[in-house]
């Protein structure tokens, strides 16, 4: 077992953006490091790819020596049941074994919705959270399990709120105020500039040109217009939020019982964040937004060892 | 010039999944030889394999002998301005001079849309045609030309009330149904069957599997179930027409002007028409199904010729 004075453990975010570790004291949760990598989600990233950027990150954490932590909790993006946990897993194995660090180390792979869940205020055990990034899903967890999900069908049939989402519909608002189906907004100006031009034929070739998904980029661009007064781009707004409410509302939420909220749109500051208060206080929820789920795999690391 | 006793004309429908070519006496319309070729969408298709549809089809049309037709128009999908229209015409020029018909011929490309307005009563010149069949697109006609268009967005930005838009929404109609964000469906019993399993996790890898616009294919399983008496279906046949009738308002429509439709959707029998006859009543319209474009194609060839 681990010789050294102070039990050690280690948090892994895994999202399809970046991979972040932590090295954590397991008795006080005080922070004795961090790594990044790269792209971390289980279903979408190669194999190799995932062993390397959590040996990145990993190696910036644990930094040299020291020998093997005591535990690892790592969420995964795409790492849920029925997604790619028992890659992940290996993954993780596989890192922590190249770095020297796996011998009698716990590990566990949990998917990005239980790890984000547990970031939040006391490390709740039970309740619920809502991730709003580039995609969108929610969750509920008991005894810190996700016990059932909304959404999380990602672009082509859901993701309903997300990043993705505001992207797409900015477009098609324009393609409407275009051709006379919708009324103008201060959206088309942005749009046509990144288009390349003031036609439906740029906007369309546009939106096609590309893997879908990277639409979710323009989701900045409608939260500034929104931000102008446009009136297209606040709906575009309030409906995202409604949409977000609506997972929300399926998970059956109990009046006060926790509703951790995180990503991009819904994390501390996030531009949806304040519509999404106003529209889940009639069911006695109140968002506890965090910016990201690390501080949870940490806390669940600490919990395991 | 043509130095055969009749002077002959050939019509081109060329759509996403067939091209069809029709020989006609040029004074009387009386079709003298037909042929089918595959795909022949202008945006789409590679330029060689559009070569080799149309000469597919033309060769069934003219038949062996007989010199070249006095003109030729052809209607392509993806064909209109902004589309495909320059490939579109080398490719039905490269035919017919490959088939030693080249020579004297006047070629004119259109859109579908134009060719499909053509085959409406009485060839008409002036009014609106709306298809809605994998895709979905409205336009105004003027003097035989497109003027204005509205939606043909394809399937990631819009095609509202399409058969792809269809197919997508009752794959998220029974998400909704299984995770509770939506009422129960008897369309979720075929979609299991078709997604070998009955969980989210069965539909979801079903959709991404594969080219999204091949959902089009389940729209009969829609019309099915709605025929069955499905709530569910049935509002999504009453939304996809809600839409399409959303698509012609766009285009301003005047009361007692000519009305064109054509798709699976919509031509004569199709599953929307009727309820789309009953929104576009009180615009004072009056639809006027057609079962394709080729006998407008051929109505243009000899007005052309």
């Amino acid at each position: 077992m681990n010789e050294s004075r102070i039990q050690r453990v280690v948090g892994i975010d895994a999202g399809g953006t970046r991979t972040r570790a932590r090295l954590a004291d397991a008795a006080t949760g005080r922070t004795l490091g961090e790594g990044t990598g790269g792209p971390g989600n289980a279903l979408s990233v190669p194999a190799a790819a995932l062993v390397r950027h959590l040996t990145e990150a990993l190696r910036g954490a644990l930094g040299p020596g020291a020998g093997p932590p005591a535990a690892v909790v790592a969420g995964f993006a795409g790492g849920g049941p029925g997604g790619g946990r028992e890659k992940a897993l290996a993954a993780v194995e596989a890192a922590l074994a190249g770095l020297g660090a796996g011998r009698a180390v716990r590990v566990d792979v949990r998917g990005d919705a239980e790890v984000a869940f547990a970031a939040g205020p006391g490390t709740p055990a039970d309740g619920l959270v809502l991730i709003a990034g580039t995609g969108a899903v929610g969750a509920r967890v008991r005894g810190r399990r996700m016990v059932s999900a909304a959404d999380g069908d990602g672009w082509l049939l859901g993701d309903a709120g997300s990043g993705f989402w505001l992207g797409r519909e900015a477009l098609r608002a324009v393609l409407r105020a275009l051709d006379g189906r919708g009324p103008a907004t201060a959206l088309t100006e942005p749009v046509a500039a990144l288009c390349g031009g003031l036609s439906k034929e740029h906007v369309v070739r546009f939106a096609y040109a590309d893997r879908p998904v990277r639409l979710a980029e323009l989701s900045p661009l409608v939260v500034g217009v929104a931000a102008g007064g446009d009136t297209v781009a606040e709906e575009l707004l309030d409906r995202a939020a409604a949409e977000l409410t609506s997972t929300v509302g399926a998970l059956e939420p109990r009046p006060g019982e926790p509703l951790v909220v995180t990503g991009g749109l819904l994390g501390p500051g996030g531009p949806l964040l304040s519509r999404l208060t106003d529209r889940v206080r009639p069911l006695g929820l109140t968002p506890a937004p965090v910016p990201d789920g690390l501080p949870g795999a940490v806390a669940l690391a600490r919990l395991l060892a």
